[in-house]
């Protein structure tokens, strides 16, 4: 059976395939690059013009209890909740990623203070490094960094917290979480993992893994929007232990007191610090509300068999033009891979204009993600085809597929 | 004359009267809380429309590029230059107010390493008090309170950073920047103001008095909409001496290399950090437009003459039943009106449930905030006729205005 018939029966057998309706998507585009910016849940315009002209335009100031503004970051954090296997009062949508990981890198690293150490990998997220840098030179701590796949080794009695993205952006390996978390638990370190490109893609299983804390954002397979509020996960048994390095009023035990000095809320809601964007988060709510009724387990198994599929029709159509630089067994392979060439650059504005959607990643790797609510398996075996057609035909090779833009 | 007639006079010779139409106001409605949530532009709901289904949902992840998401944080911030008085690229749009106050304050501090302690207020809004006591506490600084009045003179050799909210939130008193600014200067101490009850609706200049550092949120006079996004503003001589103290991809010099050391970028784009929210963005762009065109000195002359008639209007009405919180002086007052009554919340639930939308501080203060872009002077004169119904007919004196709510 030819690879598009192949594809064609598991599309008719998917068990997640009535999802792809609750999506907007352009026609005549395939796009794999929901693990960059997840595509346009169906529901959002409707939505947003809602709370725009409805409740902050008639409602105005009202709308803060009349349609429970306050209390948005901890209900759109409920949705959460199923998927990645955390309860709803261990979850939090707040600010960006990056602040959130300052917040909880800075709250363990004063629950642990006669340690020095923050513990990573070499070639960790590389945003998520700078902040970890910052941190460290802001609290006096040591960052160590350690070759990928010596973290748990790594950790002893110096380590205040272990820190690491759980799939890596580039060749879209996962990282073996429960290893980390119980080697740090043995030498009583925190773990904090960043799950952007995990959440909504990979069953997680915060509780079941014993993760401490945790971070991720919004908006690539949860479908928030663009630069969507991030979330954060502190577990239960630690959240009266740990402080809130960056205190406002929303995370006060009384909000709406304007008492001078802070105390902090009971639970997770001390991790509050700002007045969240309203719009953002009823934009976020909406991409969760897109895995309502989804098994999680059904996603993961998906999204490894749409990139098997894509790897073998890769193989088949491009043969030794393109390297595969991410993991070919699905079980430690993230939602996305990866594919190396010389001229990669060239070579995805070449699929875009043939309206395949991927991305670049300096210096020369082709990034495809499997959002496996909507992508199709027949998409990633046309996407497979066209993009052997152009790295076979040379077609990549014109001036314009040069040009550098900023962004791709 | 008649103050209502006064009223329609002054709106007839109103030079910002033209202004009310970029509004969407509720029928019915005199809405005195824009000093809490601004009301919706007119241009917002088709604006966020647009963001959504065409750059987000047919463009996807190109719109980086093709809408210039990436320039955005800049764009928004060159809008509020004039508004401020300030250079556009000594301003960016950046998380939240709190957030950019620990930014700044951490930056300041590092900056005057040898110099222990951070100087306030007593009295400083209170979330800033928070984030000012959270920094002062990871950094290992002491922070110093004074009484009002007194922060010019309490500066000395061991003052990093003097910090304060620019207008009173309760009294609507303005603080003395210039003078702050002068002694802080004269013993090198760097200066950091809270300006979200100013700009917008006072006459700011932070490039002619001086200032260093200043904050301030994008929902109440900038119209920005719920939880809008904030700014931050770091004067051009300071900012190759300032590091950010949560630094992310986009502050880096080479965003999109993904380089593993952080290097960072040059100007106002270092104080950037993760990904911002584009939906937000996009509100408080439309927000900063509905300023097109308007003179700031008519907005702030504007502003103390409604502070001035709404005072006339309530002394007329109300007589003693109500107490002034608020300076007479419109020069040295913000944009809103505080007036006091032991049973303020009461009072202000009766307002709302005849229209007239102001909101509650504990324990006794009703505040009134005008908006000059669309605020009239009859608006002001009826809502202190209602109010002088409701204290003086006792009509607040009702159960139901007396069940607490969340917010007000």
């Amino acid at each position: 059976m030819s690879l598009i018939d192949q594809a064609k029966a598991l599309d008719a057998a998917d068990p997640l395939a009535f999802a792809r309706a609750r999506f907007s998507l352009p026609e005549g585009t395939i796009y794999l690059d929901g693990n960059s910016l997840g595509a346009l849940p169906a529901a959002t315009p409707g939505r947003l013009a809602d709370v725009v002209s409805e409740e902050w335009g008639n409602d105005l100031i009202a709308s803060w209890n009349k349609h429970q503004w306050i209390e948005a970051p901890h209900r759109v954090a409920a949705l959460l909740g199923p998927i990645v296997a955390a309860r709803a009062d261990e979850l939090l949508i707040a600010e960006s990623t990056s602040i959130n990981l300052f917040k909880l890198i800075a709250a363990a690293a004063r629950a642990r203070p006669r340690r020095t150490t923050i513990l990573t990998e070499i070639g960790n997220f590389p945003t998520d490094r700078y902040m970890i840098d910052g941190a460290a030179g802001l609290l006096g701590l040591k960052v160590r960094a350690v070759a990928p796949g010596e973290l748990a080794s790594a950790i002893d009695q110096d380590t205040a917290l272990v820190t690491l993205t759980h799939v890596d952006y580039r060749s879209g390996a996962r990282r073996d979480m429960a290893a980390v978390n119980q080697a740090a638990k043995a030498a009583g370190a925190l773990n904090l993992w960043d799950l952007s490109h995990s959440a909504g893609a990979l069953r997680l299983d915060l509780n079941g893994l014993g993760c401490d804390l945790a971070v991720g954002c919004g908006y690539k397979y949860l479908n928030g929007g663009p630069g969507a509020p991030a979330y954060l996960f502190v577990a239960r048994g630690l959240q009266d232990e740990l402080a809130n390095p960056l205190p406002g009023w929303l995370g006060h035990s009384d909000p709406f007191a304007f008492a001078d000095a802070y105390a902090p809320a009971e639970g997770i809601r001390r991790f509050l610090s700002g007045t969240p964007s309203i719009l953002a988060l009823a934009a976020l709510e909406c991409g969760l509300e897109t895995f309502d009724g989804v098994g999680i387990s059904e996603v993961e198994a998906k999204g490894g068999a749409l990139g098997d599929l894509f790897i073998a029709a890769v193989e088949q159509g491009c043969g030794g033009a393109v390297g595969i630089a991410s993991p070919r067994d699905s079980s430690v392979r993230g939602s996305h891979v990866s594919l190396t060439h010389p001229q990669a650059y060239a070579v995805m504005q070449a699929l875009i204009a043939q309206g395949v959607i991927g991305d670049f990643r300096a210096p020369d790797v082709l990034r495809f993600g499997f959002a496996p609510l909507y992508n199709r398996f027949e998409d990633v075996v046309r996407a497979g085809e066209i993009l052997a057609d152009i790295v076979t035909g040379g077609s990549w090779d014109q001036p314009h597929f040069h040009q550098r833009k900023a962004v791709t």
